[in-house]
């Protein structure tokens, strides 16, 4: 069982790794590749279609502005494709997003948020997904939001404690 | 094991049918309501948060305008929830998209496409996800992608033969 | 009588925090908290629900992204809810103000302008509300206000005094 | 006690009616006016320059395109503006909505949705700011919001009772 | 020599018989052909990498929504290729002009504009890439361009005699 | 003098015509023309290098999608140029506006509404710029501006006299 | 002889100095104002409906966001009213353009670029608008198009003597 | 033969650099000109009229906001124009897109990514175009082709060497 995650430009890395980190969190196995859908096409097919028989359960596609890569991943595999649309610096990720979202009947890709957002929903979207199979990563969900939970309740009673103002003076 | 549609208004149950239609063409079992995440937030709360319990794997929610109903599903549970963003009239459904896919870090929504191709493109995309778990359905997957294949090659070849003109008078 | 400002995150705290200080100079109590609307819903719906009898009037809600706490706590109390619409990196808070202004019809947010100048008018527009039952608070409106002309006329003068150029520079 | 409902031109008034007719159902006595912000200034300003004095607590102004009603209205009165920005045929309403929500510091307006959703929307929300100072209509809040709750698990009761196909065939 | 027109599918046929029109009014051989980038990728990689070997000098694709088939196309040939945005219900065909000019760097889309009008340029751009080689498809051009002179000057003569409001009868 | 109205194509006619019929009521001779910026560029910039010395004092012109006419023209005249954006069946005309409203430095184009608003404010914003010349134009502003507001006014009383309700059946 | 700019805030000086420059460049006599429509609405209606009489024979409006300022002088005057929209930090200026270019039937601003390039482009248009009745404004707009045109033709042919590396370098 | 670089202003120079990089790359001649449909329309004209007999078969044009530069190139050659849009700061480079995408039926221009991508595939593109005629320039496509893929594979592989982590800190 892995996740397998695939960007289309080594520039998308720095936010990727957000994902992969928070898949490390999740004890969840994954490989990581740049594999474009222009311009090594046969490559990123063959490697979404080798996907399943090498034990791969969710693919993750990250891509900018045109975002080819998850649409034309997910049209080769039976597997489920998350897609994250990356930021992009003139359209701000609106370009990236309707590329990924906007598929014909068919072919769907899971869109989650544009950039940094997206990346790590991506992983907690295969968390949730893999729960399905795995009774023990949804343990680990359960554990996550638990922890999102405690999180903002200890926040709203440091934020009592302190008032706004001290609040603000120590973030 | 069992795939929940929850859309927020009868309104949208025109289109949510054209997913129920095909989860039934692919055999998933489903149950189908109509719960708001404003009009009735507890019983929706408690809907999701049983629905683990009841065997639900996925859930899909559809909602419209300030689509909130995805994003207060997945919220709630451990499962995976696809989100539908409805047609607007006035916005076009831009605004059901940002509500739904702009999620914060650590509650994805699996975002699909705007109005019907989004309806259709949720049971697929809930067949793919159900494929991790059971065998039998991704065979189903593989046997939907290979008739999308033959019904494009049959029209082409259809196209080729008759030419466009009259293609077109016969469509 | 209070007024109370909820926000989804505390990074939000530093814009809200103008909301919090116009509050203070218009003498108009009030409580902050930050409460998530998917990572502590039933806090937030608690809350809400007992801010009526704890003799909240009314609530201010801000949010980013999928922004939807200000809908989530106005769906849950008899009480106005104003938003404010957070700026976003990639979309500029488009988003935010989709998600909080295009409510269904019945549970309408009070929603203001995107980002610091919105957290301001959400104190000002509370200011008006509040005159509705409390006398003392329309004079502080109408003083508000009468300061707000003073200001710009005073403004003007300088500009008529020293010409454009010199304006600037002292600027 | 009085409403005052505004609006540009008389072509808004089927729209606006939708208000209207909300309010007389919440027994919210109001006043309704065709007062253009450009066509005629004075009146529209003495008009909501008076309302104070004649016991209006709420003003409701709706426009469309470069919608100025409300927010040069909200410029000249102590009283609360709720905004509703009209459909227009060009931009879906996008313009109006910018022209209303995006005031400057100091004059907010309460800003619901586009078109026939934000003029129901207005009379809640007037409805909602009228319950902090007169008790009874609290209640009629509590009693619209309860309504809303039984109305959509009553459809639900019968989408499970009928099925998807059977219900969507009685719509 | 011949152009070849591919559709994502025959959707699209109606749109793109304008461009097939306009290519045999310019006595431009061509060749039409549905094959979706995602439904039968293979099939149209080889359609695309045999169309040089099959003397194609120019490819037109067309496609809506997340609209990958040009830039997919474009990734496997060495031909270039003009980009057609199918007009869209939902968002009016930005999403499909975003995901067909915003290629990324090596992998460039001739696109012209969304719809019919789109259609109809495809084939006079395809004409001015063939001048450039075939001096009589030039000519072809130059007579095009007076035409379309020509046209609107008889269009503006016939104007000026009749008036405004009779011309208007008259269309 | 003389006002030009100047179209791309005579499509754009019947909605141009309300900016002439406005014209004819205002008492401002005029002339209209179909010369297009890109069919026949050199008659419509002779055309507007000429309208000086004809005693042209104002030129109007409209045109839709990437709608160059107007800042064409405007690049060869002394007179100043109105720019009326068409509506456009895709984009809505927003691609129209910005064509036309975000000309580079030195070749303003006083930029009117979208489509029929803007053809008939480009009538009035000629009679306001004729009236610092001439002044009968003047008056006849005054008049047009008084006649709007007594047409407000009127509709208003006649609102408060029926109600709502009948106003809208005599609609 | 002169014309009035106005702004909603000194926070537009600095831009709207970039339009008092060309102005004083033209030799065209003005004055600057800072006059909010929403802060001190009378004072501005008294500015505007004087402006007339103390000679004035064109007004430049400049605002932001909700940029009312703009038409609600143009609905008190018989002279044209220039509108310049400012650039907004969330949205770009696009609701600054939107609420002044989309101005009801009657009340026309003749709208500009967005920012900078519109502050200069309303001092070009008022020499434009000027030179209809005044002849020697008439040919400083000639000589500022001549210029114009000298200065583009300059860097040209310095471009093509130094080539584009040497001039990127010298730049 | 020769490509033809004109851009609408030399601020557009150090962006459009980088297709002229491209151009030297692929050995492929070209002239680079500063000439504004505006300020120097004639000779613009002039510039692209004699294109065609002084060897010249692409024109590759770049502008920003209403950039008509393309537009009015193509309205005067045969030859192919290739339009550029330039990122803008108020609106990102969606104001560049649409006066150059939404050409009107018989003047197409051959739009590219807005920005530098654009700049860079402006220069492939007419790489790919000039390769129908020229057999080398086809080779040299398939070179560039190559060495895009080989430039990802061999970054894929160094990624799998490395792991993300360490990828990351060597870029």
């Amino acid at each position: 069982m892995r996740v397998s995650i695939v960007m289309g430009s080594d520039s998308d890395l720095k936010i990727m790794s957000e994902c992969a980190k928070l898949l490390e969190e999740f004890d969840i196995p994954f490989e990581i590749a740049v594999l474009s859908a222009h311009r090594c096409t046969e490559e990123a097919l063959n490697y979404v279609k080798n996907a399943e028989d090498k034990g791969v359960d969710i693919v993750i596609a990250a891509a900018g502005k045109a975002a080819h890569l998850p649409g034309v991943l997910a049209s080769h595999t039976n597997l489920p494709v998350i897609g994250v649309p990356m930021t992009t610096s003139d359209l701000g990720g609106v370009d990236s997003l309707y590329s990924i979202v906007q598929m014909p009947v068919g072919i769907p890709v899971a869109t989650v948020a544009i950039g940094s957002t997206g990346a790590k929903n991506a992983a907690v979207l295969a968390l949730k997904i893999l729960g399905i199979k795995y009774p023990n990563y949804r343990e680990k969900i359960q554990n996550y939001r638990d922890n999102m939970k405690k999180n903002v309740l200890e926040k709203n009673m440091k934020l009592q404690e302190l008032g706004y103002k001290l609040y603000l003076e120590n973030m």
